[in-house]
Parts: structure tokens; sequence; C-alpha cells
């Protein structure tokens, strides 16, 4: 049975204010819990789960507590919870270098953010430069959209300005107005910058681009999702 | 002031037995509205909007209804309604010939149909071919998920085996273990066959799809969304 002071620590977790104090997310699901008590043992703080899930799972050497449907609701951000909730440590790492990176400007839907997270992890991105106005990649609506890729890639929050004007690497951009991306000659080198829903790259950034690529419309929609721009640009620098 | 007849009939256009039986569906928002006022004017049967909304458009020739806050909210599906309501017959249209189609074998969640045809809409198709089970594409959803592509994109529901089989158009299918779209040379002429979330394409169809196509992994998320992929593929269709 859980107490009322875990029940209490576990709901402010859905707050970025707390997650931030703590260090800690939750990720839930049966397969994404699964995954992190295979792969990424070591960054758990404990699982909370239902008979079945312990039953049928080897969870030696993870401290996890069996628990009923009810307690599982009382602590789940998911309106059908799903067998298992973990806590996990949020990493803290510094950025590694790398020679492909994607970076991302003021993006704000947790749909988004998670959408984008697990294309750089197919892609095999190791890590994600954001803007500190980004949403928050342990937002919980963001864990849960990344399928499990939170665990596999790094997400720096830092001044893209700076970042940027400090790299020797090809700075691409996508805009309205760039280059056919269709007709350049990609490679896996260089940085990705991917702007806002809205208001796409803010404007300060924009001399910082030194090849600005446009995706090319065959036909009426006025815009792409930036998720599905993101999926699109990738698979360019990718193909070969 | 809306009778409590409006406002029951609107609700009921929440559902799709109702929209079936009445022809009907809606489509919310300003902007969504303000270009079916513009450019399908002859679909509107009326547009429920706030008084700033009716000032500030040309409605002439529309049969429209100005109401307040509370009354938009009451007919309206959004937990934030946005100025205006539309409601709009839907449209029916034989399948015409193309020479480019896309097909979806039981698309389930209406957020990856709406940006399936707002992709279509992006990439120049003109039509959709959905297997009988895929979501209604005039569940609320799915509409405001396309971003008024619905209003350009015609979907048919019908029986995929029939429709493939009688085709002379080469049929390809989103698989795991197909050939590498990155090493096909593609145009747009065929069909695009992309599966069910979770259970991907029915083995019936299987035998009816002459090129599989996969896209390839570089790193280790373990899936694509069936949205991303498609966005990636009718890319490499289109790219020539």
């Amino acid at each position: 049975m859980l107490s009322k002071n875990i029940i209490k620590h576990l709901n402010a977790l859905q707050r970025k204010k707390f997650r931030n104090e703590f260090g800690e997310f939750i990720l839930e699901g049966e397969k994404m819990v699964l995954e992190a008590v295979q792969m990424f043992r070591e960054r758990i703080v404990k699982v909370y789960c239902l008979p079945e899930f312990a039953a049928e799972n080897n969870l030696s050497g993870v401290d996890f507590e069996v628990i009923e449907e009810k307690g599982l609701k009382q602590i789940s951000g998911l309106t059908t919870p799903n067998k298992a909730l973990a806590v996990l440590r949020q990493e803290v790492a510094s950025a590694e270098k790398s020679d492909f990176y994607l970076a991302l400007d003021s993006i704000q839907d947790p749909g988004n953010m998670g959408t984008i997270i697990r294309l750089a992890d197919w892609f095999g991105l190791k890590q994600i430069i954001c803007s500190p106005d980004c949403v928050d990649c342990y937002n919980p609506k963001v864990v849960q959209a990344t399928m499990g890729s939170i665990l596999r890639v790094r997400l720096h929050y830092a001044d893209l300005s700076g970042f940027l004007k400090e790299t020797d690497l090809p700075v691409f951009g996508a805009l309205l107005n760039g280059e056919n991306v269709y007709q350049k000659q990609l490679n896996r080198n260089g940085i990705l910058l991917m702007g806002n829903e809205g208001n796409g790259i803010r404007p300060e950034l924009l001399p910082l681009i030194s090849s600005p690529l446009t995706i090319p419309r065959f036909g009426e929609a006025e815009s792409l999702n930036v998720g599905i721009a993101t999926a699109i640009l990738l698979s360019e620098f990718s193909r070969g």
C-alpha cells in the first residue's frame, strides 16, 4: 500500500519544478518500463507495478513495489494506466562532441518533442540541443511520446545562439525560402536547426544558418508539422 | 441564441452514426472555417461564429449565425473553442482515376489519419483509399488534425483487397523486411500501402504487394510512427 507521502511525491513529478528539484522523472507502461529495467537499470530509482508485471518479468536487482490497480491509478498520469510505472534519474551529462546534431528552437508541443526525440533515435543521433524555452523533455507527455527513446537520446538545453556561433560545422536551417533539399548533396555532418511550431526559427538565429533548406511542396497544404519536416530532413541527410 | 434542437444536432455530429445519417461534419477554428468560406463555400451548410469573426470577414452568400462565446462552447468539441464553427456537407464523390494513390489499411488513430491526409495534400495526392475499418475521416479529431486538407483530399472507403487486385499500377507496401527505399528509383506512379499502427499491413494483402519498401534504421528506436513513415516514403516518391 502506498503512503500518502509517496503518492504526493510521485504526483509532484508531473510538474517540471519538482522534476528538476528531485532530478527524477516518470516513465509509464509495461513496454517502456521493461525496456528501462533491461537496458537502463542503473537509472531506475523505483518501479511500481501490478502483481502480474512482477510475476512475468525478472526484476532482480531493481527496487520495486507491487501495488494494486487502485494504487497505480493514484500515481499515474495516464487516463488508462498500464501495469507499471518507473521513477528514473534524469541524466546529467555534458554534451558529447558529435558531427551531426539536431538543434531545436522553442519547440512547444510535447507530442512534437517526443516525436523528434524518437526520430533522432531512429536516425542514430545521440543528442539534441534545445533552446531553454523548449518544452521540458521529462514532461510526461514527451516521455510517453518518445516510446523509450528518451533513454537513449540526450537532450541539452543551451543558448542556441552561442552554440551555433562557436561551431565549425555547417548549420542547416529548415526555412520556407531555402534551397530545395532534394537538390542538395547532404551527408550526416552538420547541425540541423528546426524552429517553433508557429513562428519558425527566431530572427536572431537566421544569420547563423549557412544552408537554408526547404522541402518542396507538390500540392496545396499550407505547411508541414515540425515533426514531419524533421523526419523528411533527417531522412535526406541519412539516405546518402 | 441557439435552440435546444440545434445544439442537440450539432453535438450529435460528434458521432459517426449521426454524421453519416445527416451527411454532414463539423470544422472548427477561425483559420479553417475562413478557408472553407473562401474556397469551399458550396459545401457549407451553416457557420456559427462570434461577432468579431462576422465583423472581420466577408460572409456574404454564406448562411451564418452570430452567437456568444457561451453558445460556441455548447456546440464545440474543442476544449478551447476558437471564434467559429462550420457545418459542412460530406463529399460524396466517386473515385477519380489517378496514377499515384495512398492506400491505408486499418489506421486507427485520429491524429495519424489527420497527419496522413495533410501529407497527401502537401505531396499533391488527390485521394486516399481506406479500408472500411480505418477511423472515420470526418471524426472531429481527424478533421482538426488535417489543418484544412480534409477539404482538398478525397477519402474513399473500399475493400483494399479488391482494389489492389484490379489495379495495373505497381503496389508498394511499407514493411519491415522490404527493399531499402533509398536504393530504389521511385517516381510518382503506383499505390503506396501503409498498415495499421500496431499490426502493420494485414496478412491477406501481403501477396498483392509488388514492391515491399523499408526505411533503413541508423539508430535504436524500435519503430517509426505511421504518419512519420508515410512522410518519408511520400518524400522518396516525390524527390525525383
